[in-house]
């Protein structure tokens, strides 16, 4: 009972996979295949769903109900544990896949989740895994998912079992060809795994396919490293804590060169434009010496000037304490969460647009001071870079800029200025490093790949009852996985609306680090310690089997009120 | 019996280490310092040392005689099992140790192994560990090792026990003051650990010691990632197996991601600048599309269109079979191994010294045609790094280049043109990556730890034998560890002479990728396979306990005959 193996054809063990047939597996990645994935104990045995209240929205409820007039106030669903198998529910069931933006570790299990809910639960059921994203509910590009199939992705990296893709189905055009693969396909379910804009996407589509009393159902399935996409009933988005275990892999690794060199300060960039929880997910797990937090910039309007003090100034403190090397975490995302950088990134795009960069550079002119001031603090290469890298809009590409190297340049240059005013009398290189693709396609940890087989599973359920516009949702993370629960939570009361164009548009909002969090309040309480003291932790390679393979991030630990 | 367990105090368990007395345990890591580090049997009784014949020197043995006159020619020694324990051998040696050059994962352990030989067979003994590499040794900076101190490091990553440097012992003054501080601390014995310059410099003490009449006796150790310190009684350096392995999992994560999404090729720049090794293991390991070989470029004497042109050839084939993905290796020396970057390169240097760089660019006619035409084919920012950035000297500094990035660029140039000729219908976007400093202080691989261990054991008991001049040799790698072989070969048997202002300088030469060797054929029997069809294989992280925690790199074993 729900152990997938079950369910498998024999003989299918290592054999090379239809989806993977030129792949070879690592003795690793062959083990992993044969790992175990056990239920919460609700899912192992009968069950039935219980309804909550009606629900409302995250803001702005009178609009939200306006943009989905079936779907919004519906209750969100649990399920308990019954004594009987509930009798007349469907079988035969016809159900799509769809895996949309970046991959995160432990998709994979997701679709195994739902495969298996349906073998064991839904007999005769066909599942449908549309490849590449929703593209392929668009142009109805889809392969039947077997057992076979499936089995080589079991517990493995990557999106590569139907792949993803970030299209978006927007516009009724759009609309109009989900509904004919919909009817074509004839299914009763759809399951969308992504992250915000992925499940709100799932619930407009709900919210069609009911307008146009259709059969066709969706459940949505949190998924993002950055981890952005999480609340009360949702605790976490699977990937998160796999990707950030590869990274503190590394920086630990990085930590304790840093320590027997004794004299590199290096600058790791890692992912997550949005929000910094990776970022503060690393800290926690490694005791980098400084870690900047994207939310908590914003929150004191610093300007780029003092997060260069800020490093600068723990540099010299170091340095006073006979440190001249350290390890500092910055997020991908950082100058996005700076104002003064927002602004002047607007004003170039208004002068780049309308007029002529002049080599003697009277142009600079036309910025607001603020703007010319913090223009000419910038290194040379990323004005250039500003100048010089633009996307197809003739805009400024922020994305493109490499803030660990701007970063190293400022403070190099922060710290000249101090030695010349005897303030400083250490010696500073600086060494950067971007931690970003190595770790969205790792193998997914324990948890990781537990917690996608019950999501999954739970998406199943909820299908097979019925249910729409809700998000697969596995509560009690903390716990032993037996008393994990299982429901699902209604996508429009995680809403709010933003203003576009003059329209309301539905959004989940991107989970923020909040300052008030547990997470971030221990690393506020510790990073003085950590910024003088080397309390470096190496967390090694990560672990399958044996002690400290089934430990889960300190982010949800603390969120959760766990001992983290 | 040697298990470093049984000479550690009650109690000194989790508790934080003297010398790591800031650092907190990962699980992982506390974890790691109970894995039990068996030895080869040979080192588990009674043995005794067989001497060999007469050696002589990999080249120019006249020189090397002349060079080392107490030295050259002594005979390598074997250790054998005998019936019963020696005796009259000393106790209470004195011995320094001392880390030199860059990390290596392992070397903690090679100083756990000496403590544990000579707390287990020569008792009373002390052994100091000079701080900071050989600058250690020459200004007498050292910390007394005890059970513990060294206890907490046991199977860890890093230097940081006694951290490292890159000083050498060279002139005069410098071996007076490396006799001052042998004398001063009475020391019976010095084991080195390093690389080939290091075990060379290693090989000039023992010389100048037993020349001056003294009683320290040296042994080197043979470490480095890069793994080009081997011969045929040296089978591997340590460290390159876990640096191979850290690095494979981050490009098989790569490779998935690559396959996931379809749309980005990854040139990933491996450590290694004067060997190409670590990229040949890697691409044994993952089966990458592409990996260039240093060594076989220089062979065929290719330029860098060359280069450019095999990487597009595939690409291109590539975009027919539909993939517009792919990940290819690079070793981070590679330009070194061009001909016609070398001689670019000097004759810029030359340029720069002596000419102005004028913004017409006239003075590029200084450059001979060839060179010319290869400054033109360069990507504007590699041209304008190479005319800005140089070292004090005034020198282009090479070894800041970011090869991955200049091949990107001109990957992209040479597409565009094949595009504008119809010849390529792909789409084309290239992600680099630099996977270096990780790799050289992750937590060792159990065949690292082991293998360290027993180097470290045998140069124990080669000391307490009164042998100098040898390096520690542990052979048989692919048998089981209880037939490893162990024993000690005489360093001047590795070297040549290199002649440099004049004089003969000796050289342990640089084991290169040798084109006609088990590995390097291997790989060219298979890269044409791995190009097109993707062969990819994702290690996943290194495990230290289950299936695949036991397997050594494929270099090892394709060299030892055996099967990878």
């Amino acid at each position: 009972m729900g152990f997938a193996n079950s369910v498998l054809p024999e003989g299918s063990g290592k054999s090379p996979a239809p989806g993977r047939l030129t792949s070879v597996y690592s003795e690793v990645q062959t083990n992993r295949l044969h790992h175990p994935l056990p239920l919460p104990s609700v899912l192992r045995g009968p069950f039935k769903l219980l309804d909550g209240p009606p629900s409302s929205a995250a803001g702005n409820p009178d609009e939200i109900a306006k943009l989905f007039p079936n779907m919004f106030g519906q209750p969100s669903a649990k399920l308990v544990p019954t004594g009987s198998v509930p009798t007349g529910l469907p079988q035969g069931l016809r159900i799509g896949v769809v895996l949309s933006g970046g991959q995160a570790p432990g998709g994979h299990n997701v679709i195994s989740g739902i495969f298996d809910y349906l073998q064991e639960r839904a007999q005769r059921s066909t599942v449908y895994g549309f490849k590449g994203g929703p593209a392929g509910i668009m142009k109805c590009k889809y392969v039947e998912l077997t057992p076979d199939f499936i089995y080589p992705y079991r517990n493995q990296g990557g999106f590569d079992m139907i792949c993803s893709g970030r299209d978006k189905i927007e516009t009724p055009e759009q609309f109009k060809q989900a509904e004919e693969t919909a009817m074509k396909l004839d299914l009763d379910g759809l399951l969308v795994i992504g992250g915000d804009d992925s499940n709100t996407n799932a619930c407009l589509l709900a919210e069609n396919f009911r307008q146009k009393n259709m059969k066709t159902r969706v459940i949505g399935c949190p998924k993002t490293i950055d981890g952005d996409l999480k609340c009360k009933e949702v605790p976490a988005s699977f990937g998160f804590d796999t990707a950030c275990k590869i990274y503190s892999e590394m920086i630990g690794n990085v930590m304790t060169d840093a320590r027997s060199t004794g004299k590199y300060y290096h600058f790791v960039r890692l992912m997550g434009r949005a929000a910094s929880h990776i970022t503060l997910e690393c800290a926690l797990q490694t005791h980098s010496n400084i870690a900047i937090i994207g939310e908590e910039v914003a929150a004191k309007k610093e300007t780029l000037k003092n997060v260069t003090d800020y490093i600068t100034d723990i540099i010299c403190k170091r340095a006073k304490l006979g440190y001249n090397y350290g390890v500092i975490l910055i997020p991908e995302g950082l100058i996005d969460f700076i104002p003064e950088v927002q602004q002047l990134i607007a004003e170039l795009n208004e002068i780049l647009a309308h007029d002529v960069v002049d080599k003697e550079g009277l142009w600079k002119k036309k910025l607001q001071q603020q703007s010319q001031l913090l223009f000419e603090f910038l290194p040379q290469a990323i004005q250039e870079q500003l100048l010089l890298e633009r996307d197809p809009h003739g805009n400024v590409q922020v994305a493109k800029i490499e803030t660990e190297k701007m970063l190293i340049s400022m403070v190099e240059t922060e710290l000249e200025k101090r030695k010349s005013e005897g303030q400083y009398v250490g010696h500073f290189k600086g060494q950067s490093h971007f931690f970003g693709y190595e770790g969205r396609c790792g193998l997914p940890t324990n948890f990781d790949a537990t917690y996608c087989y019950a999501l999954g599973y739970a998406a199943g359920a909820l299908l097979h009852s019925g249910k729409t516009g809700l998000i697969s949702s596995v509560g009690n993370l903390s716990a032993p996985i037996d008393e994990w629960t299982v429901g699902g939570t209604a996508l429009t009361s995680l809403m709010d609306v933003e203003r576009r164009h003059g329209k309301f548009k539905p959004v989940i909002k991107k989970a923020m680090v909040e300052l008030e969090g547990a997470p971030f309040r221990k690393f506020a309480s510790m990073r003085d310690e950590w910024a003088l003291n080397n309390r470096y932790i190496s967390p090694g390679p990560i672990q399958f089997i044996g002690p400290g393979s089934n430990n889960v991030n300190h982010t949800l630990l603390l969120e959760l009120g766990a001992q983290a």
